[in-house]
């Protein structure tokens, strides 16, 4: 049985990997795209036009649904568009995954309740990344066998922001597993300040911006005499295609609601 | 209460870690050592006197059971020595830790039939360091989702053997979750014999040996996009003493036959 | 003064590299594209077109260098088409840069003799990389000090061939300043075939082909007690333009024949 | 010829070593330590017996030339101890190798102004480890043509200050070669301060610590579309032995007054 697939944000990047990730995949078809505006056009790749052989756009979700009967809807749009669309697609009987971060709170609360309503899944994935998420669970996992731990995080130098998100998210689920701890001489003294790095109850985040790097981040754990280094390197937003699927899958299988993929990665 | 401990293998290197990692847990005493002479001469560090402040050795476990009743033997000796070894210990009642590989599958149901005859445990690990096994885990569990791997380990120039146990015993749990396939290009061409590296199951491995190296492997699972890399570095045989440690206590708290220190981590 | 650069090859990728590094240089106008086709037409970017603001076609040099007198040509094709086109270039007083590798040594001593007869510059950069030319330069360097070296290079998994010629060149670069000894222990065995890679003079150059590899190279030098290692990333094509911009620069402000970038770079 | 070597501060760790690396040399003969005290003694490895097969020990370097007549006075003791030795050697007609940091300004004007009164060779290493020295070496080199650099440093986490004095050299060692700039995007923001690293020039420096590390420095270098890696581990101190060698024969076969071990490399 095939899944019938609709996306929110087909024309953005994450969602022109969608697009790519589906049609390759045996068992989906993008059936429309959800937009806030060029109703009745078609999509061809990330581009606009009136030829009927690309994927149809509705600005309305019920009209979509009426006319495709779609099983999914995937939304990589923004936090505030994803939350309306979210909603209204549970609402039609539609299961959703969303793939953006930001969501506050009381939606997340209202997107499950929701979702147990109609018994429909929906799957949020701030990072679609399966390689990124097993680095962040594994390092999660040791970390309960090695506590001292240091994450470097390198990308281009156009980031404007550190540490990174990823490495932010890092440090926070190895904080559930393991004792706060300040890490290094309890009586080191930084000669140039900043040597040491950012501190998250004691880990250290250290942030390399450099022209040339693309996204990458190395978790190292130290024991006694040994040494565990976690690393994944995203050369390529193809890296997402296969999270993207999972999730697709995963949802249309089930009944629920769940937050990161890690909870749907075993 | 006190884990009283009894060691065969004192006076080898495993020994001798294994003996300062029960110095310094506050649970653990070492009780005697079993050995195959000296028998009534004491053990002090890593040699044998006359002086009764060191630990007692005795050539019969019998005798030596008469004596200080431990709770559990750790054999860190050879195959044969520690198939006797633990089989009388089992009998005798004590809980076994095993720290060798090369035991025979019929030595190994022989102490299965006995641990559970007896209700003691027997926990065999072929190694005791917890981040080469948990690289390892990591390694499997991320083999389902990146199935294209490559093993690359790194020794001194002494090394006699290649590729390493630990990266034969990585690849065959890789091999338990993945599905046979040929990597690179199904037309690649070796101009020089061998830069591929060897081949298990279309994995391959690759066996660096240098003056300068310890004990170090990298397990490289690549996706479209992407990179995992998982590594871990040996440099001090320390690196044993929280693994053998693990054993010890699971050991005296359960009652199993184990194989493998991965089953005990979790 | 403005150098007035024509290239052949400008279609292709390298050729649009080129185009793109010249555009950007304040010192270096491209003037026009020598090609096999398309004579009196216009490049704009990649493609041809009959409008006239693009960069003119001329089928013939002579021709070429008679409506434009450039200083210099910059040859990106292939080695026959290139030989034809750097004689011819020469000859009329140009003088030339090459970025092809698979001139014959014949060629190279024609080319060498009419640079010199000529007084003009002839250089010739297989690899436009300054990374990778400073990695082979500096690995050739170490080896004097630390003679034990293992090669490790990293391409995706659509790379045909192994080693990479990359490899090749910097072990036969390693291989001018050291000593032939065999690595490893004497009496070593692979238990697998393969295990210890290929091997040029004791040199042990080891071959990793997964899907999310771009391209990159590991050269390890191992002393008693300590390794050296250095490593290139290439990750994109633009890593090319500051070494085509030195060649370019370099030939204009000098009068020499040159087989290799490594030779100006110092 | 054998040179014969005098060593100052024989009984420390790198008096070891210097001893162990000149007796494993065919060229060199140890034929007395100086020392402050244990006159008349013998140093066997590194304690003081009364055994005459040792290395005989002097507190007056004029007695040891006396007795012993010495090529060459290595010292490895502290700066001031240096200082006084060093002169005295100098004057007494032999050559010096220092391998200490810490000589004020005035000290080394003295020592230079004395190796070149007495035509003998005074050469100051701070770090007799090759490796490491290739690793800034070519990092300086490097840096003239990839001039965005972060220096990453590993050390256990018993070190109590960061950065470490190689990273610091090192990155003085790159200021002298490019132009100081700020690295990153120029409107870059902390969230948790110390996450961009320590600054020198622009470049940023990071102090890693973790119990298992030894002592590890990676430079990277950045360019558009491509990364350079030069990395250093020292294991054991057995890394200083060819330093400690290099230094010696270079002075007794020249007469020359250096600062630096990367003066004496190429």
């Amino acid at each position: 049985m095939t899944i019938k697939l609709a996306i929110a944000g087909a024309r953005g990047r994450m969602g022109g990997t969608a697009v790519l990730a589906a049609n390759e995949a045996a068992d989906i078809e993008v059936v429309a795209a959800l937009d806030y505006k060029y109703d009745g056009q078609f999509l061809h790749n990330e581009t606009v036009t009136e030829m009927e052989d690309g994927i149809p756009i509705y600005t309305s979700l019920t009209a979509l649904k009426a006319a495709h009967n779609p099983d999914i809807l995937l939304d990589v749009t923004d936090p505030d568009a994803v939350f309306v669309n979210a909603s209204e697609a549970l609402t039609l009987g539609m299961h959703v995954v969303i793939g953006t971060s930001g969501l506050t709170s009381e939606m997340l609360t209202d997107l499950e309740r929701l979702s147990k309503e109609r018994q429909k899944s929906c799957i949020i994935a701030p990072n679609f990344s399966i390689g990124a998420v097993l680095m962040m669970k594994f390092a999660q996992q040791a970390a309960r066998y090695l506590g001292d731990i240091e994450i470097l995080e390198m990308h281009h130098d156009r980031k404007l922001d550190s540490p990174s998100g990823t490495a932010v998210k890092t440090a926070e689920m190895i904080r559930e597993v393991r004792a706060a701890h300040i890490q290094g001489h309890p009586e080191e003294q930084e000669t140039i300040p900043g040597a040491r790095g950012a501190d998250i109850e004691g880990m250290k985040i250290h942030s390399i911006r450099l022209p040339g790097l693309l996204a990458h981040q190395e978790v190292l754990l130290g024991g006694e005499g040994e040494l565990l280094k976690i690393r994944h390197d995203s050369f390529d937003r193809k890296s997402f295609m296969p999270g993207i699927l999972l999730a697709i899958r995963e949802a249309v299988s089930t009944t629920q609601f769940v937050y990161g993929l890690e909870k749907i990665i075993d």
